[in-house]
């Protein structure tokens, strides 16, 4: 085991941890993995120049070295592994909203509500919106190019990053972007670090776009019969506009939600969609009028639209709960995949076939709008004939989505536990060439390892 | 000199030009630098098949090779070198628009207006507009992550390339991203190609995101006695709301347009802001309000409003045609120096005073609303002194940028014209990965050799 003492005494005190009771806690990330390894420490910076001396530490001494913000992973990507030091952002913490340029230096341990509130405060609006958004980091966000439930209007997290600062493996700190709106200088970095999992550098600032708030929205839900009503209910709201939100949940995860929350939900609908308008004005009362339209036309057995931003807000809620609420019917695996949108009926269809066949629950929700669903694997982990179903039922519902031209993760990336199918859906040649840049950014193959490759 | 034959074998008929006639007509972009070079020959192939094998000839022969859309780079992006292959996309122009999923698949030498008419065709809108976009193409466009009047609201091209197809320095096909929306499989390699400029690959197929058509959109023109006191307006008016354009001209621009379009502008005005907002309805009247009392405030010598499109689209068009203006008046180089929106009034002061420095006529244009702006340096080139002047001038500009925490492009790319200021911008380190990154993807460096590095 490498000695610790030079780093440790190279770092503020308390930045080093090595106390096994608290080393525990760092082990596993939302994803569960009962394999996750034990860090060797963790190590808890709270300036550029601390993460730069740990990995220079870790360069000299051939160490790995896993980068966690809140550990909401769900595909594995913050999960120890034995032997690696545990770099958490929690202490970087720091914020600098420029209201005259509309963008905010965030340090990379912020939650992204915290984010959204400091900005809220200058009458600004940060738009990504993971559903975990009030437990999950902004550096981590950037390093997965997180989703939400906005996207499907506003976007992904890239889309907002406009510059970062990076700890490459060497030790080495690159500011790249900044303030600007438009930068054609150089080869899109910031971009090619959006996104790479802690793969090439370790993300130690983000500057993020920020945009006028969001005006006030218009809900619509509409309750189904069937999840194929609804899901061709998507299709046709989605050919007429571009919606600011468009969520499904199936019958399970309605049930689930209103055994959690008690908030009067449909229990008998086989699929609810909660759609919402921001257009100002008349433009959004259209907006509303082609919404019901079109989940009346697909036989929605009831709808219902509302200006009230609690109202709404109740819904939106409902829906950002489902994933706590089918894990309390046992241990999930959770799916990401996601198809052109119009796909969407056919992978639901798919996914239900894969249950049946398995003999496993699947819970499906989607982020409709854009066709990136989560299928819900429920299994008893104590059951293992049931958990090997549900290993094999996992493997399917994203053979099933490479198969119709879509992605094994709209926005959890791929982390530890889908890298399996990575080279199916993306080809031996893109393999290729991921590893031809981890080995030039990262020649020893100390970052985040085991992910992605 | 490579005997060419083999090549001209392998590939259809016509695909290879060695006419030297023919090549002397490839031999500059729009930045009509004088030193360019002659290219060994100009392959013009219909099918990503045929790049792949020219690409495999160059890598066998140690052939550079240069790949060129419509040659409307404004930085040398496409500027011929002597004994290298120009590859032509002038052939490749097929478009394949899928409206149920709002996206096209579109080769690389279409038109960028051809790809808006194409999409127009099935009610949909494709935004980035780049003042050239009559006559520059999608894949150039992608090349350079091209900007345009509307990115100001609506981003600049990487925001809507959702996929692409590239050919490497070895002569693979690449498949990046697709059809979905949200695609986080791996890394973001569609990111790291779009504005790289051809060093790291060949795009032979890009897959862009449509939205609806856009609202009519009102225009306000302001009329200023100053620079200063339009760019100060421009503020105002970011400060407030997010235009969907926002474009300022100068005294001289406007002159200029005059003498060519004869359209009743202002001959007087110091500056002219073009401002549209296409929010619908009472929000869309909210805004031009917005936009008209910023100029009033800032002391607008006249602010004309109009829902008029054809209106609007006049004066669209003549900020369009500023730069073809100016260039009546001489040779031009041309800047693309972007800052964070509030050093916008320092910048322009800051280039007068250059101007005034080396006795050249530089006039300002801008995509004022997100701090991107384009002075255009003036000089006869057969007045030796005057060019040299004027080259210092450009030189200086970009200094001044840089020392603004800017950039020394926004939207045209770095080229062969600009790599001399590419360091202080980004930095020794950045300049490293750079080097790392091209020489893991080609390590030859045959891929449109000069430019960037």
């Amino acid at each position: 085991m490498p000695d610790l003492s030079a780093l440790i005494a190279a770092l503020p005190d308390g930045t080093v941890v090595t106390d096994p009771d608290i080393l525990a806690g760092y082990r596993q990330d939302r994803a569960a993995d009962p394999d996750a390894g034990t860090p060797l420490a963790v190590v808890r910076p709270r300036t550029t120049e601390d993460v730069q001396l740990t990995v220079r530490w870790c360069a000299d001494h051939a160490v790995p070295v896993i980068t966690r913000g809140a550990g909401t992973s769900l595909s594995g990507g913050a999960t120890a592994v034995d032997g690696a030091l545990m770099l958490s952002t929690e202490r970087m913490r720091d914020i600098a909203v420029d209201p005259a340029t509309r963008t905010a230096v965030c340090q990379p341990g912020l939650l992204n509500a915290e984010v959204k509130a400091a900005v809220a405060e200058h009458g600004l609006w940060y738009p990504p919106d993971p559903s975990s958004y009030e437990i999950c980091t902004i550096g981590g966000n950037a390093a997965t190019n997180a989703g939400g439930l906005c996207c499907v209007k506003y976007g992904v997290t890239t889309d907002y990053v406009l510059g970062l600062q990076v700890v490459l493996a060497d030790g080495r700190a690159l500011r790249l972007g900044g303030k600007q709106l438009k930068d054609s200088a150089g080869l899109p970095l910031t971009k090619l670090f959006v996104g790479s999992e802690g793969l090439l550098g370790i993300i130690t600032e983000v500057t993020v776009r920020l945009l006028p708030p969001q005006a006030p929205a218009c809900t619509v839900v509409g309750s189904f019969a069937t999840v194929g009503d609804a899901s061709r209910a998507v299709l046709a709201v989605t050919a007429q506009i571009r919606p600011a939100m468009l969520e499904f949940m199936d019958s399970v995860s309605i049930n689930a939600v209103e055994d959690m929350l008690h908030m009067d939900l449909d229990r008998d609908a086989g699929a609810l969609l909660v759609a919402q308008s921001d257009a100002p004005g008349p433009a959004g009362r259209a907006e509303v009028e082609i919404i019901e339209r079109a989940f009346r036309e697909h036989r929605a057995t009831e709808v219902f639209a509302t200006d009230d931003p609690d109202e709404g807000a109740a819904f939106t809620a409902a829906r950002r709960a489902a994933i706590p609420a089918v894990e309390r019917l046992g241990s999930l695996l959770l799916e990401d995949v996601g198809v052109p949108l119009t796909e969407l009926p056919a992978l639901i269809d798919g996914v239900a076939a894969i249950a049946e066949k398995h003999r496993v629950m699947i819970s499906v929700i989607a982020h409709a709008g854009d066709g990136n669903t989560h299928p819900l694997i429920v299994f008893d982990p104590d059951d293992r004939d049931e958990a090997a179903r549900a290993q094999n039922a996992f493997g399917e519902i994203m053979d099933l989505a490479i198969a119709m031209g879509g992605t094994i993760t709209g926005e959890h990336g791929v982390g530890r536990l889908k890298k399996g199918w990575l080279p199916d859906q993306v080809g031996d040649d893109v393999m290729a060439l991921t590893a031809t840049l981890k080995a030039a950014l990262d020649p020893q193959g100390l970052l985040n390892p085991g992910v992605l490759l």
